[in-house]
């Protein structure tokens, strides 16, 4: 942020008055603009025990496999985010069973809210950011081709809640892979 | 936002392409301007069956009750913003026993992240944005002082729970209040 986004003048960043952390100010008209992370609502759809995943056809990781996802809109609830996406990138109908998984990742400002989806019928097809879609028995998740490792780590232990037939709310935070 | 906060241009309101919804856009350096909503991270602080609620020093609601809540900051977990709003606003060192509620609000684009928070000793004092904070038994609860519905809403359920001796996690969403 260099410019404000109320008057056009130049921001500064620093502490305002009352506050313990930087933000961007504007001197001119003594806007305050704060940043705050964003929330990606997702949905793991289900079908006979089969979990339906979009080959993503935009960037970033673009080509690998993520299960509906997106960043939550002004004016909606995150179960309506959730099921936007999953028709958006699916065109999948589910019905939201529970909040499955939270997961903060703090590193990129970001917290997942996972919900489980019950598909209505085996009807889906790919959505404009997604390259192909499909259903996958547990046995067949392509592990090495999944996008970003919160999926990694809320599909892993979606399959062992399904194994175990028995699932619970998981709640956490999935930090950047080791290099 | 009238300015690109970018490069200072004016901004203007239309769909992007290959986007579904309106976006404040910049026709000067392309920039698209995405808005989303933001966390509210809270803690319920339990001590003995007793709760610990805050007066508000600082607006909307100054002189009304709540738990300690405040907007989830960048580079932070929910917990660790719930865990700083409690030490903030009440001094009250918790422990993080669950994810309680994950509450939704629509209309003014919030979502509400609120966890039961165990008090490690009976010690609390009111922070900057707290006029005073007290530990309350169930039965007296300032329920007409509440600062917000969502306050309200989340606090009603966990009096119902603490009685039962069960702590389920609740989701939803919590409407603005009729008129």
């Amino acid at each position: 942020m260099k410019f404000c986004s109320q008057c056009g003048a130049p921001v500064i960043r620093k502490v305002p008055p009352g506050d313990n952390l930087p933000r961007f100010v504007c001197e001119a008209c003594q806007a305050i603009h704060y940043q705050n992370p964003k929330i990606v609502a997702g949905c793991i759809p289900e079908w006979n025990g089969s979990i339906l995943l979009c080959r993503r056809a935009i960037e970033p990781r673009s080509g690998l496999w993520t299960f509906p996802a997106g960043f939550m809109e002004i004016g909606e609830s995150a179960e309506q985010a959730a099921l936007r996406e999953t028709l958006e990138e699916a065109h999948a109908d589910v019905e939201i069973a529970s909040l499955y998984a939270v997961f903060s990742l703090p590193h990129i400002s970001q917290v997942y809210m996972v919900f489980r989806g019950l598909m209505r019928s085996p009807d889906f097809k790919a959505g404009a950011e997604s390259l192909e879609v499909q259903l996958f028995a547990p046995e067949t998740i392509p592990w090495g081709l999944l996008a970003f490792p919160v999926i990694q780590e809320t599909l892993a232990r979606y399959v062992r809640d399904l194994e175990q037939g028995c699932f619970m709310l998981h709640v956490g935070s999935v930090m950047p892979p080791m290099r």
